[in-house]
């Protein structure tokens, strides 16, 4: 199976897509830039669901469910925002098919059945949430307001890859309101770090925290905080974004609240999402010319039993000892499969499980049973040992979570030596077409300089880290001062 | 808080819609159509889920997701299907707005950005999800498909109410494609009976499982299978539907595999479904005047802590011992409020907790703590005792069993005393109009008859139940043959 992939050194954007289609993650559907998420694909996201939804609620949100639609008049209160939003959005302007008259069996849009104000179809969901906690809010006690919601939404994207940047695509959206600005500032920081904290743990990738410049920032936001990741061609990925939004949203929609005093004052902002774009990550960061790689802490299956076999006895007692080495992994919580097919063989198994990423596969053949071994073999390596049958799932469970942790390292080393300082818009070049990553340089904090350098690099400023160090500096552009490097990088 | 609920005797269609509002489960929102599903009532949604969820992976199915659009062609694609939706869809046909000329800061639909094709919100999924099953079959080895999609879905009503009818709700929509007609058959009354163990297992809902007519049947379906229940007010309540589609929709969307002989056969399908309509259900089954009851195997709070105190150290002491009994629920999974709540008092709180139909309270006050007793009070029956403090933890565990089985004993006795056998016309309609219920009448088969008799009573046959017993008789209202009774009644 592996080898029909497209290898990544070959065309790196087509083993991408290749990958995600032969792994059966997801694949287009018949409606232009819509993708379908097929069960594998889906029950990856399913983990990441669970996983974020836990944090979330440990870290004081609750969850409910606002409309898919947004009135016009709704949309446009906050004018960035809908600026944002406006080119690339679905509207409905009607609301019943009839017969068409000239074509038998056909349907056509009723004339007579136009909505008296569009609808859009939610980009997201500030706008109709803020006209609700509008009636939510009265006084400091109703605050903070700390909801999340999950949620489809729609951007009319005109280029489209599965998983990265589709129309349609699934996330999560906090939105919370608090009664003082610094309260705001602390929560768009905190689900930040819950997001790079998600990243690194459950996903294993790396993440560096940041800020957005004001071009790169959300429509309507005073501030965004983001996740930066790198992938194995040395793009960077927003893997997640965390908004203060001030209290423009608040203005926009009216809502205040009596502080203690008893004054009215408007209220502070914050709103955060991950998408299903995380999928494109973890595909991007992992992988390899094989096929996936999943870190074990996300994958659907972790460990798959393959059992080796001529004759029917031979595999009637493999299958008694893989049924109770699986029952002894899910005992422990380890989701195992035992692929017990007889259409397929060892081989091709091996390379479908290779395929999909499981973590770890463990074959069983009859000199296995003569001589008390498994054969366990690791994906992100492709290593294989025997290992005594005593102990095994303790084994197992171990290696899982050094697997997870390999995973993370290796990404690790592979994104700290790409990230490079230059001193020169040369050097700048230089590095972004040769190996690529971040490019740590001065800049004279204009958008004008961003976007020159956008224009004649493909670059784009993806953050200023958090952790940067002050240094004084010239931009690498302009020459003109700068007091610390921002980190520079194609993307996703 | 509960005194402003209207009585249920008094107008209970009020009563539900003040009581879904005043529970904090859901709010109409600023579009049409549209509800707001609030936080309390979103953590009801979301132990319905965890349920089913599991109930649908144990039984085989996994989950995917698919478009929330359907090209106008695709939606055509099975007429009957099509038609039964056509009436009531919102449909997109553009894709950006941009800025009013005439109205600054305003934006209009931009005329040059029409879709080629409309898309229709998809108020279903089969066109979809069967033009997608057309590339996943090929032959006998990749049946039965078990596919299962949490989503949202979008039906033009015209008169909405929440949770009941809504534009858009939230929904589960299995869709299923098998090898024969018996198996597709087979999964339809498997679906059918998960339902039916859900609604009557976690909800504490009775239900009658039974088959539609063809007037009331799924457009597209060949037979459609039901499970029905009765609220309070004698109306029915359809509560989940699951269809035996037949070969429609694989013919529509040519969907054919290879048999064991290599003959080209088309699949045959199911689909199957249950929304945020039964939230619905659950207030009006077993709410009452003073709020809701929730049934404990769907109450987001179990058991409620409510200290009764004057002075600082007795609210100390108490807390200590609330603290640890809380702790010692939740080891037991029980899962607990305490609600330390020093802006209100007792009276207050108890109030709260009535309207929000948490199943236990229990109050700690300093006679309590002297004699080593709990107050343990049931929200069903609006009972109370004092309890020792001995084996608390156990006896509340037993209680909220006991509560889950009484709210079902309490229902079913209620439904079945509302199943009224009726022998003419008069009858029939003189049981609508008094005690309601459903009516056990005979009717001639003919959809002629049944719209004859909705349209005169407002009655409709809410299921031919699966286990009627066979029973020669006239109909009710023209006198011909009937082999078995039917269930009329008013439904939501």
């Amino acid at each position: 199976m592996s080898k029909n992939l497209t290898k990544r050194l070959e065309d790196y954007s087509k083993w991408y897509n290749e990958l995600v289609v032969k792994a059966d993650l997801a694949e287009n559907s018949g409606v232009r830039g819509c993708m379908v998420i097929k069960p594998y694909g889906y029950a990856i996201w399913e983990k990441m669901q669970a996983e974020l939804d836990r944090m979330f609620k440990e870290t004081g949100h609750s969850n409910a469910y606002f409309p898919l639609f947004v009135p016009k008049s709704m949309f446009e209160a906050e004018e960035k925002n809908a600026e944002g939003f406006a080119k690339e959005c679905a509207i409905v302007t009607h609301y019943r098919l009839k017969n068409d008259p000239d074509k038998p069996g056909k349907l056509m849009v009723d004339p007579n059945a136009k909505l008296e104000e569009e609808l859009i179809v939610r980009p997201t969901s500030e706008a109709i949430i803020w006209s609700t906690y509008k009636n939510w809010v009265q006084s400091y006690r109703d605050l903070p307001l700390l909801i999340n919601q999950w949620a489809n939404v729609v951007r009319w994207e005109m280029r489209t890859r599965l998983f990265l940047r589709t129309a349609e695509f699934l996330w999560q959206e906090g939105h919370t309101a608090h009664a003082t600005k610094a309260e705001a500032i602390a929560e768009s920081e905190k689900m930040m770090n819950v997001y790079a904290d998600f990243a690194e743990n459950f996903m294993a990738i790396p993440v560096i925290k940041g800020l957005k410049t004001e071009t790169e920032r959300f429509a309507g936001a005073e501030e965004t905080y983001c996740i930066e990741a790198l992938m194995q061609d040395g793009k960077a990925l927003q893997a997640g974004t965390s908004h203060f939004l001030g209290q423009n949203f608040a203005k926009a929609f009216d809502v205040k609240f009596a502080n203690q005093e008893g004054k009215q004052e408007h209220v502070w902002g914050t709103s955060w999402g991950v998408s299903t774009r995380l999928m494109g990550a973890l595909v991007m960061t992992h992988s390899d010319d094989n096929g996936l790689v999943l870190p074990p802490n996300l994958a659907p299956i972790q460990v798959v039993i393959v059992p080796i076999f001529k004759t029917d006895e031979e595999f009637e007692k493999i299958s008694a000892v893989a049924n109770d080495l699986a029952a002894q992994f899910r005992k422990m919580r380890i989701s195992v499969k035992y692929d017990d097919r007889t259409t397929q063989k060892p081989g091709f198994k091996f390379a479908e499980w290779e395929l999909k990423g499981v973590p770890v596969r463990i074959a069983i053949g009859p000199k296995d049973l003569e001589n008390g071994t498994f054969e366990v073999a690791r994906r992100d390596t492709l290593t294989k040992e025997a290992k005594s049958a005593d102990g095994i799932a303790d084994y197992v469970n171990g290696l899982l979570s050094q697997i997870q942790d390999d995973l993370f390292a290796k990404a690790l080393q592979y994104r700290d030596t790409h990230i490079t300082e230059v001193s020169n818009f040369e050097e700048f070049k230089e590095v972004l077409e040769g190996k690529g990553g971040f490019i740590a340089a001065h800049w004279d904090g204009t958008a004008e300089t961003e976007e020159k350098i956008k224009e004649l690099t493909k670059a784009t400023i993806r953050c200023i880290a958090l952790d940067r160090k002050e240094e004084a500096g010239s931009c690498v552009f302009t020459g003109k001062p700068s007091v610390g490097r921002v980190l520079f990088a194609k993307a996703y």
